[in-house]
């Protein structure tokens, strides 16, 4: 179990064969009996080594709906590649292998080459569906970025959420489309030059529809997180949990052509298992690479200033391609005029990001009044590719009470300035969609939870949160289909001529950066970044 | 904070200037006040930078009581050095720089050349201090040990106590003999050319007496461990709880000459830092070393073959010089007769044992019954002195229901087999007080709290933990005197004949191991170790 064999092919829940036959495969350790219940009668699974239950069977066909009937409790599969009642209705079989792809000629860019483009697929247009982003990709292509960031897609309870609350990891969000629906971005991604990065969580599981822990020790009580039992990544039983998300980051990358991930806040994993489960998953990746003849990169998002994620095995480190780097959005912010309340606190404006330009981390070692520690290692010897910066994203713009993106918080020619200072970084630059032509709308927190109680509280903790801001209004009702549809873009805005001129800025600074050898280049060693405080300018 | 600039005197609590005036200084940082209360009034501590108070002072001696007045709450200093009246009491000032030290000849040894020897104060001797340890020099120098390892001496509750309830890390514990004594005892030592190590806590604080959270953000929620919430090392406000016991292990390196320490269970210790706090305290050992010109060792209980700690920096490890190994005991105690339960079911005898003399780590990878999961990682490139071993230790011996040592459980001749097995290992061997002339009183575990409910909590603990060996008797009551009286070696057993032998025996196998190069030289590679299955034997 510890060493995956195949990392060839899907070793959980439902696989359809070549002869057309179900192999069905599921990890329950503690159940006494296993058996897949069809619309025609069920069918028992027998337990094989490691807690793992197996069938194959030829009553099953793509299409078809089937629980699990453990020790007599009926339940989804926590493999489930579908769930199209959504997530506490049945899975549904597919087969995601027979896809006809038309990429054979993609080739991943080099790292140093992506230009990233965030986009949440509910909102981006105003069909929500993975089909309704291809008919965007002209504009992206356009506007030059190199790299789609699609935000988590995994099954989530309801119709719409920002994406991590999933509790289905493998199945793809039915109102986005589905796995075919996903898996026909990908190919048109790759079709127009462009690659796709998946976010992905494996740090929590979202309150709603987690059958989980149904199944087997899943979660461990040796560690507190903000969102209660940590996933059980080195407790007994942990096992069969690595495996699952391993199995899922492999999923992504071999069956959905995906070109990297972005593993959501791998700060909050809790692992103190000799080999990380990040390094796990580097191993893996690695040798899909080696089998497949292609590249895929791992990128995380960090909140900790530490190197051990980025540096490479040999030097004790997890092998991490890259990590998002908060630091240098919240010096840029507080340059351009953000108030420094919350975490912009540590933040002192163009001093901090003259330091961000030059080491990568801002605290390298020094005291954090906002975290109440001294913090973070120096980042020398990593390239500037390791690391992906933005002047906004989903949580920077989404986390403020009313969600106003950057364009309705400054001036014109200070959007201007910010897009160069993302763009000309020896960094990956990050946009966030629709910061290119200065979409108007705000990107709102929401979900849409089935339960009473759960909708309450996440109300309630989301006016506690904004509780300081009585003054400026009531933060919206996430839970209000209202919030979600005053998220969505405005495409018209584009015929807009401030918008266009915007977007035109944009693409410039886009070619300047694809022409320019300097740019291109990403060497923090070559360029020196001094700051004028008095003149809060930046050389 | 973060650099402690100097590593060559205390920084906390009370220090006696060479003019006499006593520096106190406390690290409180959420206080609105602080002073210090002497028998004749109260002075005013002055806040400083990182939450730490400050006061210099005339009016307080060498054996002068004191408390702290922390916004109106009396409490005693958390960096005591004495507490004469036990946990609840009053601290108590005094010098420990002024004791007359006649070691300035001493070496410390090579870590190679360790033969350790695990001694409890209490129960060494029927008068339980450190003179009394003093007297019984003589018998271990000719027994041929190398290095006395003294279980913990930091206050605890009560009069009696393994150590590990300990709650003032920095106090002597008052009935030893207090910091005066183990002074003493070293300097005795290192006359008799022995080593000193020395049992440190450093994973929890003791459930009775414990004041610390009183003063700061001494423990964070963010983990769970088996004794409550953890110590705080990375979390808000970790900075100041890190400082306390780096100053901690330097103080006995420093100024009680205390040659290595050995960390109880740091798989207990939760720190996600960049920065370990094991590595912060190598890095602040390894500057005390270059200071000083003396050598110290770092030796770690470690329950997790996880070779990161005890690789070195560069290879991103946290640069132990050496671990305690469980396995090889339970690989050696299957080997000569132990039932396969609990902890040892997971050892199949005698070819694991040979798997332990070859690869230092029995499970170094395969899956593990007893954890429920694949453990561990290959030691490979080790040394073989990164690693002690035993046939017996107080845990062991003391964490069966009725506290038999290994005499009382096999033959005479099986005695001698493990002694060899343990003395003629490639490894550092250590031995467990009075396992060298077969003591046949058991080992068992006491404790002498103050607090009715705790005392009722531990007896019902003990009792559950035993309840399936009810049918061999009932578990000592740990708080009774009686058991605690038990548990003391009777140094009379040496005029006894067969005891003598077996003493005369374990002297020959230390002056072989001492003169024959092959085991001097500790290394695995060059032994090669064969089991014989069926026969049971070793070649």
């Amino acid at each position: 179990m510890r060493d995956l064999a195949d990392t060839s092919r899907r070793s959980l829940g439902v696989t359809f064969r070549e002869d057309g036959r179900a192999v069905v495969r599921l990890w329950a350790p503690t159940a006494k009996s296993v058996s897949l219940k069809l619309k025609h009668g069920t069918r028992s699974l027998l337990k094989q080594e490691h807690g793992f239950w197996e069938l194959v069977t030829a009553d099953m066909k793509p299409g078809d709906a089937y629980q699990f009937l453990l020790d007599e409790k009926l339940l989804p599969d926590p493999a489930s590649l579908s769930q199209p009642d959504g997530v506490h209705g049945p899975s549904q079989a597919i087969d995601i292998a027979d896809f006809g792809w038309t990429d054979t000629e993609w080739a991943n860019p080099n790292l140093a080459d992506y230009i990233l483009y965030e986009l949440h697929v509910g909102t981006f247009t105003d069909t929500g569906t993975f089909d309704a982003v291809i008919t965007k990709l002209p504009h992206l292509k356009s506007l030059g970025i190199t790299a789609l960031e699609i935000m988590p897609v995994s099954q989530f309870p309801g119709d719409r959420n920002w994406g991590y609350d999933g509790v289905f990891p493998f199945a793809v969000h039915h109102c986005y489309g589905g796995a075919r629906g996903l898996q026909r971005l990908v190919d048109a991604c790759h079709r127009h030059g462009l690659a796709v990065v998946l976010d992905v969580v494996y740090n929590h599981v979202g309150p709603e529809g987690n059958y989980l822990r149904e199944f087997g020790p899943y979660f461990t009580k040796k560690y507190n997180t903000p969102w209660g039992d940590a996933i059980n990544f080195d407790d007994a039983g942990c096992d069969g949990v690595r495996y699952f998300f391993i199995e899922n980051a492999l999923m992504w990358l071999r069956d959905f052509h995906i070109d990297a991930l972005r593993l959501d806040a791998v700060h909050a994993i809790r692992d103190f298992s000799p080999v990380h489960i990040l390094e796990d998953i580097r191993r893996y990746t690695t040798s899909l690479i080696c089998e497949a003849w292609r590249r895929h990169y791992l990128l995380v998002e960090l909140d900790l200033n530490d190197t051990r994620f980025i540096h490479p095995a040999r030097k004790g480190g997890y092998g991490m391609d890259g990590q998002w780097i908060d630091e240098f959005h919240h010096a840029l912010r507080v340059t351009t005029g953000q108030a420094r309340t919350g975490y912009y606190e540590d933040f002192d404006g163009v001093g901090h990001l003259a330091k961000a330009y030059r080491d990568a981390y801002v605290y390298d070692g020094q005291y954090s009044t906002h975290r109440q520690k001294y913090f973070g290692v120096k980042a020398d010897g990593c390239a500037g590719e390791k690391f992906v910066v933005f002047s906004q994203n989903h949580d920077q713009v989404g986390n403020r009470m009313m969600g106003e993106r950057t364009s309705t918080l400054v001036s014109f020619e200070l959007l201007k300035v910010m897009a160069g200072a993302v763009l000309l970084s020896p960094y990956l630059p990050l946009l966030f969609m629709g910061e290119e032509y200065g979409e108007t709308n705000p990107f709102l927190y929401f979900v849409h939870h089935g339960d009473a109680a759960l909708i309450e509280a996440v109300r309630r903790g989301r006016r506690a949160e904004f509780a300081s801001f009585q003054s400026e209004g009531e933060a919206p009702d996430p839970q209000a289909q209202e919030t979600f549809l005053r998220s969505r873009l405005q495409w018209s805005l584009l015929e807009n001529e401030r918008h266009h001129v915007l977007f035109a800025f944009y693409q410039e600074l886009i070619v300047l950066r694809k022409s320019h050898n300097a740019l291109r280049y990403l060497n923090r060693t070559t360029l020196d970044a001094t700051a004028n405080e008095a003149g809060q300018t930046l050389l």
